[in-house]
């Protein structure tokens, strides 16, 4: 309740009544630039000068400390050296400031004492309950306040998209870019090192934050991953929040023992966090802002259905493949609406999508044109493309979209008008009645397949179909501190089957030989044929080394596979303590599939289903989710695969239990959320069979 | 010869001496645009108006037909009505002109009348030995000549791309946005409805022009497939071509009865056209030109590394994530350089790449960072980025890297100035001094990449291993014609055998049973076991309908299986004519791999292979090249899949013999291009064994 009430509570930071620039002076260039940008961007409430060295600061009185001010003050900006900086967090705290922007830099960015530093900061704003952004940020800007508490060379102008960038740089850059492009922001949040407020907090303050229509984001991590994907997926139900992550080529932090594990990307975490979250995500920083555009511009469109009207035949094609590629689907032309077309556009027109008007196309015919096609029903998103041609009336032709678009708000209408100097007045006029205009048809399109998908997104219940399975905890909890008491990391396969069967995972008996006797009178116990495999700690990937023997009918071969398994262990890992040989009988063959997890650093359980048997690595038919899953997760999960059409049964075959392996995937997802201390999992395979299945090899590690 | 000669010399369509425009007058708006572009453009040649209602034209003298101009003229820009078309090529003909640019629209373009039309013009041009561009295209214009002998509302600057346009329309709006971006072209080319001229002619009329240093094309399609693959080959060996083909969605003409049909994309045949003639395709009309930016005035690189040097983390980052994305080298720094950048950057500083020189850089440690960098010969690609922040120094960098560009002319440079109007007069003065700058880095990145991959285009010799079997050709043709007279298209399996083992392809004897007993003969004298195969023209997936046997070890097993056999093949084909059932000894199982082929209506026989057997259409892997094969392409085809993976043999399993199915490959891939009849084929599965191959089951149709 305490945390929830103080992260949303930003708003000393985005509308203080008062501030305190603490290291203002007249040289150096942070606080000075921070002064003068509150002065010109007209901040309304009172400004204090903090230090010790002048009685004056551009013409404002300046106190020594927070201290001597006579009156309350909600938010303080520190641009003082790093060392000096833990007592004015103190003083600031004493003071009762509500928040600080941070912008000095020395702290964990450069190094180990500097991360020091920051941790006593961060203790300190705690004890006296101060948010506090930065350190090493830029600051915020707020053109609805007006508040520019920023040391950015360029202020945005007034609108409706929130940037938050962790680069301090970037988000200069990109400011300055909005201003050359007309793309008005509401907010600009300067991250910096995120000690405190981090994309979690911001993103949730945003959600509230009327003037806000879209929420833009350049991160390069996520502090907070759990917090941040059920975050965001509130925001997300309320506003669109589209993101660029960088550093996709970092090597992941993830454990990579498993197939699992190996088989998940380092960036792939990132991607399954956002589209849990109904993140949008692009790849670049041109398409962050493009993107956004059409989002803080134009309705969330009833469907994917568009109509493309152009006076060109190329680009309308660009267009189409562009569709292709997006997932939008051209709308369909009704009898009538073509009949309509008919009456007055020329001859050689294309009457279906896309309709192309031709080149000597007038203001008059693109009004015709886009008036009977948006009055149908099959058409919820419009392009309009223009190519400035012998009679192309530009700047009417912009007047007929500006009057269009307000007899059809409801249908989101995106415009190309192509060129440079013949179509810029157009294209000013436009953008000026909040129609967005792209250089090149195929990003527009990109945007209006991006609104659907974002239309989508807002009308699903995600968390609809969570089921929760009863299942024996106990017995995975005491085996768990067994394990961990005995300071191993993998468990074996009877502990693994064993916790699979707590879990409601059938998984066949197993048994331990320690001499070929032994083995062959477990055997003759469970029943011929057997399987027999090596059982140590560190032999993970048993069948490489010949560590596994399978259809065994005789005494006599379970004799000999005992010493020939337990030979070919000790050559390879010679100095590795072989516990015995695995009796079991052996299971019929069926549809071989694989399920596992890997731990994210960021993300946590990260679930795998997939093609199994000895090929998982070679075929790569896998999908993923991140834990915890849902039914239709799941059931996602399997039919993103070929697996899927493997079970369902091709050229004639019949069909396997599939809902066993849903039930089967559904129970690992509720085991490895219930046990945070399982590092990696894989069974592989599990059988599945016309009915029901059976996980054959359960591997499972656990953290240190 | 003759045709050699004449496609090369266009000199009369972009140097001509004389001009006459066809249908000249002050009211019509094409004639009068050209006129007014010819003059403006100070083109320095005589120029004829034609046209017998006036006398004068602009103050031109005016003439009734071109056969009364009492000089030559080497050129004629026609915009008269369609149907007096046919008589204007007639006199121009007569008259000798050597080059017609044919602006008027009425053509192909609108129908079966229009099309009739446009052959008639072309057997005149053909008579008169005149080329013709057109019709319904935009015209020509030529920077250096100066000529403009279109009528586009934008005439171009000075530069050295060409830009050679299909749609007109595209083309009109792209001339508008290269002023804008201060794109330099050396010369835009039209190509309407390429009656005559297509862009196999152009391209290799710009590969002889110094003028041009890069080839753009936008294409709907190919005229002439073969020859613009083997002519565009040449192109591109000493000029780069860079091509956006649009209409990617259009559904494909081919046949798709085989594997490798179904398995085909309709788009896919371009790209492989355009990969093996060495052209760059990029899928946006903004990329196109945003590429050319740095094949326009960047030399060819040496290798793939690249430096990246920024004055901020943010974008570094996202410029080493498009490296990853399209295949760059990060620049390994090695210790002198190090050690050097050490001595002057600011101890904070990234001194691996990407070098960040951060904040506070000025322009003087942008020299000295990218002068040490560029200095090491581990370091064959620059991109420089800037992000306007306190004191960085715009104009200052910028004249930094011009000094530099000229000190290391060898090794690509490229920019990213990021931002809005902080950065503008420094990127003009960059982009003057023939330094690409992007607004965004990942676009500089990719374009180093593409540079990097045309340097590797440029320096290997793709038609050096091409292998020349011998086979019996005789066998097959007259197989063929057999076939043919019987008004038959699929071949039964002993014809497709046959023509397997004529071109050297082992493939198993196949004997046709067409009772019980004769199967069982046939079986007794082959040897146990045997497969059975239902035989009928009309049952390509036999399969699927249980319409093979395989592993019959008896006589009453042979039996049975016939009488299943016919009985199915009845009940699933009703009316189809049964030939029988073949029946051949069973082959030991082995890799099952797929060789295919399918013809496209463009380019040609596509040559497929991929993991084969009966889930060939499930698990897609496959790989594609166009006929015909060398050594290198067919080992790249086998490389590309997993197949490749499984024939060396994984987790301890032998190795298949590599060496026998690149063998099969060259030989289908002779086979389909000395016969172009066939139409699809397909050897599904081929089984690879340790030693050698077989063509388990060959499939083959010819066109009707």
């Amino acid at each position: 309740m305490e945390e929830a009430k103080q992260v949303r509570d930003l708003k000393p930071l985005f509308h203080p009544k008062s501030i305190a620039i603490i290291g203002a002076s007249e040289r150096g260039f942070y606080p000075t630039k921070v002064l003068q940008n509150l002065l010109r961007y007209k901040y309304g409430g009172k400004i204090f000068p903090i230090n010790p060295y002048f009685k004056n600061v551009i013409g404002l009185k300046c106190y020594p400390r927070v201290l001597d001010v006579p009156v309350d003050i909600d938010l303080g900006v520190v641009a003082v050296p790093a060392r000096i900086v833990p007592s004015i967090v103190e003083e600031s705290g004493k003071k009762g400031l509500k928040a600080l922007i941070l912008i000095s830099s020395g702290f964990r960015e450069i190094g180990l004492e500097g991360a020091k530093l920051e941790r006593q900061i961060i203790e300190t704003c705690k004890k006296y309950n101060v948010r506090l952004l930065g350190p090493n940020c830029l600051g915020v800007v707020d053109t609805h306040s007006p508040l520019n508490a920023s040391f950015a060379p360029s202020t945005p102008v007034k609108g409706n998209i929130a940037f938050v960038s962790q680069s301090g740089a970037l988000g200069t850059a990109m400011l300055d870019w909005t201003l050359d492009q007309r793309i008005g922001l509401s907010k600009f949040i300067s991250l910096g090192n995120k000690a405190d407020l981090d994309e979690t907090d911001v993103i949730q303050a945003l959600a509230d934050d009327a003037n806000s229509k879209v929420i833009l984001l350049y991160i390069e991590g996520v502090t907070r991953g759990d917090k941040f994907v059920d975050a965001a997926l509130k925001v997300t139900k309320k506003k669109p929040v589209i993101a660029i992550k960088s550093g996709i080529t970092s090597a992941g932090s993830r454990a990579v023992s498993s197939h699992t594990g190996s088989m998940a990307g380092s960036d792939l975490a990132f991607n399954l966090a956002f589209n849990k979250a109904g993140i949008i995500r692009v790849n670049t920083a041109e398409e962050l802002f493009d993107i956004a555009k059409s989002f803080s511009t134009q309705p969330v469109p009833k469907g994917p259905n568009v109509a493309i009207i152009t006076n060109a035949g190329g680009p309308g094609v660009l267009a189409t493949d562009a569709c292709e590629k997006f997932g939008l689907k051209l709308a369909p032309m009704s009898v009538k609406t073509v009949k309509r077309l008919r009456q007055n556009l020329p001859p050689s027109s294309g009457f279906f999508n896309p309709i192309d008007i031709i080149g000597d196309a007038d203001a008059n015919r693109y009004k015709f044109a886009i008036e009977n096609v948006l009055e149908s029903e099959d058409v919820q998103n419009a392009l309009i493309i223009l190519t400035p041609q012998a009679v192309t009336e530009v700047e009417a032709t912009a007047k007929i979209l500006i009057h269009l678009k307000a007899k059809f708000p409801d249908k989101p209408l995106v415009a190309s008008f192509m060129g440079g100097n013949t179509v810029s007045e157009g294209i000013k006029m436009l953008e000026a009645a909040n129609i967005p205009n792209y250089k090149f048809p195929e990003r527009a399109i990109q945007s209006l397949a991006l609104l659907t998908t974002y239309a989508i997104h807002q009308n699903t219940n995600p968390s609809g179909d969570m089921q929760v399975f009863k299942v024996d905890r106990e017995t995975v909890k005491s085996l768990f501190e067994k394990v961990r008491k005995q300071k191993r990391l993998v468990l074996s396969a009877f502990e693994a089957n064993e916790i699979a069967n707590a879990y409601g995972i059938a998984a066949p008996s197993i048994k331990l030989a320690t001499t070929a006797d032994q083995a062959v009178a477990i055997a003759e116990s469970v029943g011929y044929p057997v399987v027999m495999k090596v059982e140590s700690p560190n032999i993970l990937h048993k069948t490489d080394i010949g560590g596994v023997k399978l259809n065994l009918n005789s005494p006599s071969d379970v004799k000999s596979s005992f010493y020939e398994i337990i030979g070919r262990a000790h050559t390879f890992y010679p100095n590795t303590s072989i516990l015995g040989v695995n009796v079991q009988r052996m299971v019929p063959s069926g549809r071989e599939v694989i399920i596992g997890m890997t731990r994210d650093i960021t993300f946590g359980p990260l679930l795998m289903f997939g093609l199994g048997g000895i090929y998982v690595n070679f075929l790569k038919d896998v999908s993923f989710r991140l834990a915890e899953l849902t039914n239709s997760d799941a059931m996602n999960m399997i039919k993103e695969t070929k697996a899927y059409t493997l079970l369902r049964g091709i050229r004639g075959e019949p069909s396997s239990d599939i809902n066993s392996v849903l039930d089967t995937l559904l129970r690992v997802s509720q085991l490895v959320t219930d046990f945070s201390e399982i590092n990696e999992m894989d069974i592989n395979p599990l059988m599945v069979y016309e009915k029901g299945c059976m996980a054959i090899d359960v591997k499972i590690t656990i953290k240190p």
